[in-house]
């Protein structure tokens, strides 16, 4: 079939129901940042295969908005359909809202999949809509005319398994009846739950569902009594199941989930996360009478977010093999340069991989490597595509973005490396950057702080010169889940209070268009340090254990404290990993690591 | 009458409304920080002088709320009265809140004058007398009592003034359109204006009604056509109060306002800012049908935040002069201190109101002065009373911390001055209080920046060290108005996005009970630096002019560009003062302003 077949199928179907034009978007009724190919709705129809798009076919147009990353890859897919490349944020071209303000008009309706859209943003589409005299319909229209014209991937199926309490520190019971206690604090008896993260964690169930995430595709439920999981008992042994059993757990099937939970809500208050439930779910239990709908927060969010001691100690571990991988990485990639081999951005993931696949318990990359040379490491998101990527030349920057799935944990890191002669500007650039990653490592703050109070300590010293990262410092990390997971982050609209056992990212950076791109990155851990009269005092000490190329520094720019926290650092990564390292490796280190005087 | 007699005849008062209890508060229908005398039932009713107190009084007994700097003065000044003096905040002390649940029960009520209680003060009052079944009455049964027993203090009818277009920049004719306009655009036809704040702002009105405020008691209301002002127009001059009604004034009766607001809005959209509506006026509005309450912020606070070109000339000149009138202060000081002097904190106020007086357009001070030697500094807002107060010893620090009203604005400025030697400690203190002062002053940000963002910065050189001040880093500062103006602060909780021509206090600080207090205040003005790709960067810049005492600096401690500011700063206090000074103060000035080396 062509997309011009599937676009007259998809207009019939929304004829059929009576509507007038549709919305896609690349989401899941999970809320997943990497979506199972099973609903990747928008590569069928469109035939574009980037991420974090929205696709408007109305009864005459249709027309593809995608974000930066895509730009090129949109106009290329599209070319030769009816589909409009619009490229958000660009001047002159229409933003959604605006699309949807002129091709709608009073008494139409566009359809969404309200399963797949959360409450917030269909509430944004509606009150759109409402302000031509439209109306929005939740209909998953696209889906099922995929199921019908076949070829639509099945839900994935792979192999699962459930955490021990020597990788997690906790059982599915002991989780489940934390959240239970969650539940009657907050006055609700019953939480269905979407997000794959939550089941992962509450159940201490892993699967390979997901490309970079390890979780299973699954819905669940839970209720003072029971706990109902909506996935195949057959994709876990026996042991395990009957394990969850004993736990109050509940296996039902996937598909029962969205027509299961309004019933089992009768006569109870069911709390709904507005982070997380969706439109469709919030909708079919908010038409019954005789269920209360609670809004409030996640409980399982922020039990989460805040590590145990067993997955802190874990990570700890993991930290030190990552290390030791992204080290070697560095050797080689030394090595090649010195040898003048040709290499290109594409190579660079191979080469990491070659080092973290060594590792016992390696499972594959938490994200897509991010390799990417001078001027293209201005891009944040950047994918080398190999035939299309670059040559690292001998000049300038080499940015290396990447991150591994454990046994033990979860990794994200990076670092800039100087492959050849650097400019003046180049060298301040990757000093003030280094020297807002070291204030924010070495912040000392009140456990009432939040990321948005703290992160303009990773600015500041980028600030001072009118430079400024258009993202956050910093993000969340899972335990063995997503690379980007809250609550917590270090960002101006950061809310979360930090607690020690969180663990955040601290990567500020430079991106001048055209020119370069710098980052740096640790994981850092949220760590108590004392309590007085002030209050309860908090840090950072970080997770990522791998040194920095302290050879384009300007030392003079740096203060003392900076220095200090600089060496101690060098100091600590030497020791904790030369005593897994060759003698080569041990003296390369040492070199990396030999201490900056001011 | 004893206080027994009064508060036998308030009982009765109480009885008669058919309540069961009245809550007096330190608070006039304006939200003013100093009250009128006329306002002030607590001292009447109670005997109690200080202020920030809440006296709840029930059938049978009797409770006085004060905050720390008052629990000595209500323990004695209640003592013989059924008064039970209770210090807020101390362990073992019931809230009023739970007094209130205490000693109220279901079908009973309590009164408060709701023209004096914020909407959500009652909001609260109403929530926790509600769950014991009980309710909150708005009715002025003090005053009302107040008045028929006699001896209250009238209403203050000082003299008013209008302020020059040199002054202000702006008529009142045109504040009055620029505030028509945004009520328009927010989609009100009127606004009822409690606040002597913003009615000083918008009439470009002045007096002395109040302490340290040179501002009217009055009332507005404005509409599409015409502007009430509830002030007698006798009490300003022919001329001024014509130049007014040319600018669609109408005046008043005081007294009428509260009875005229809900007729003259019938029919109307009226705005009604949360920050400053009181509970009484929103009750008389909201209970009319034909009434439209709008809750929108005041137009009038952001305006009136930003100084103009003329505002800021004015206060730029209004802290030379301030500048000039601390140093000598300074110099009259450190003279005191090298004859031997014997000088007691209650000296101080007189010794810098000798040197202000001096000075042109000086009407008084803009607060009480605080003067406190050792460990009296620990107490944030000590109050030295001549005859109770400290002796200024040899040794350690003296905290002073004064400001002026002038015919050219109003300042506030602290310098804590070592008076012979001092601990290492205390170095180490004050040292780390100027490094994040420094940092505030010299913070470069975008102007999406909050004070929530802001403040860390202030604190992260004290914070380092586990010390925190347990207050904002700064507030906003009126022109001719009042010392604690915002809405701009430098806090946690500082909401308001900064913009060029806001000035705000800087003042971080260490009170470390029983043993110091240490605190460096200036005044800064925010201003506009540069716009590049990544947008428009803000800074500070001082408008304070007095050197900081470099004796105690541990210059070891600070960055090469806390020194490289600091140095500067000096350099720009000593040119600008200079040309106003006397050969011998310039020498003075001079040696006090030396670049410190790193």
């Amino acid at each position: 079939m062509t997309i011009h077949d599937k676009l007259t199928a998809l207009r019939e179907a929304v004829k059929q129901a009576g509507s007038d034009g549709i919305l896609l978007q690349c989401r899941d009724p999970h809320g997943s940042e990497y979506l199972p190919d099973h609903y990747h709705a928008i590569r069928f129809f469109s035939g574009f295969t980037g991420e974090n798009s929205t696709l408007i076919v109305t009864m005459t147009e249709s027309a593809l908005w995608c974000d930066g990353r895509f730009y090129g890859q949109a106009d290329r897919e599209l070319a030769g359909t009816e589909i409009v490349s619009m490229h958000a944020g660009c001047a002159g071209v229409p933003t959604i809202r605006e699309y949807i303000r002129g091709h709608f008009s009073a008494g139409q309706s566009l359809i969404i999949d309200g399963r797949a859209t959360s409450a917030a943003a269909a509430d944004d589409l509606k009150a759109v809509l409402a302000s031509v005299g439209a109306a929005l319909t939740f209909r998953d229209t696209a889906g099922a005319l995929w199921d019908t014209l076949g070829g639509r991937p099945g839900l994935p199926k792979s192999a699962c398994r459930l955490l021990t309490v020597d990788q997690t520190g906790e059982t599915p019971a002991q989780r489940i009846a934390r959240v239970r206690a969650a539940l009657e604090k907050a006055g609700a008896a019953m939480m269905p739950i979407v997000s794959l993260e939550d089941i992962g964690w509450l159940f201490c169930l892993r699967a390979s569902d997901l490309p970079h995430t390890p979780l299973a595709v699954a819905f669940a439920c839970l209720d003072s009594r029971e706990c109902r999981l909506y996935l195949d008992r057959a994709r876990l042994s026996e042991a395990e199941a009957a394990e969850l059993e004993a736990a109050s757990v509940i296996f039902r099937p996937y598909e029962a989930f969205f027509e299961e939970i309004p019933v089992l809500a009768a006569g109870k208050t069911v709390l709904t996360p507005p982070e997380s439930i969706s439109a469709g779910l919030l909708a079919s239990l908010s038409e019954r009478s005789d269920v209360t709908v609670k809004k409030a927060a996640d409980p399982i969010l922020l039990m989460k977010g805040v590590k145990n001691e067993t997955e802190l100690k874990n990570l700890r571990e993991c930290h030190v093999q990552d290390g030791l991988a992204v080290c070697r990485f560095g050797m080689a990639l030394e090595a090649a340069l010195a040898e003048g081999r040709l290499l290109r951005e594409s190579d660079i993931d191979a080469m990491l991989r070659q080092q973290r696949s060594r590792l016992p318990g390696y499972r594959g990359d938490s994200f897509p490597t991010i390799a990417a040379w001078g001027p293209n490491a201005a891009m944040m998101h950047y994918q080398a595509q190999p035939g299309k990527d670059s040559v690292i030349e001998r000049h300038g920057f080499l940015l290396v973005d990447s991150g591994g799935q454990y046994d033990n944990g979860t990794t994200d890191i990076t670092r800039t490396y100087p492959v050849g002669p650097l400019t003046d500007k180049a060298r301040r650039y990757y000093t003030w950057t280094l020297m807002g990653h070291i204030d924010m490592a070495r912040a000392v703050f009140l456990n009432t702080c939040t990321g948005s109070q703290l992160d303009i300590l990773a600015r500041e010293p980028l600030w001072a010169h009118g430079i400024d990262y258009r993202c956050g410092t910093g993000h969340g990390v899972g335990f063995m889940s997503s690379v980007h997971e809250g609550p917590q982050n270090l960002s101006p609209r950061g809310r979360t209070v930090f607690v020690p056992g969180m663990t955040v990212t601290d990567e500020p950076g430079v991106y001048e268009e055209g020119e370069l791109g710098i980052r740096i990155e640790n994981e850092l851990e949220c760590v108590m340090l004392q309590t007085n009269e002030y209050g309860t005092w908090l840090g950072f000490r970080p997770m990522t254990l791998v040194p920095y190329d302290t050879a384009p520094l300007l030392a003079e720019e740096m203060s003392r404290a900076q220095i200090d926290w600089l060496n101690a650092y060098h100091r600590r990564v030497y020791e904790t990993l030369a005593p897994f390292m060759t003698e080569d490796e041990c003296r390369w280190l040492k070199g990396k690591t030999a201490p900056l005087s001011p």
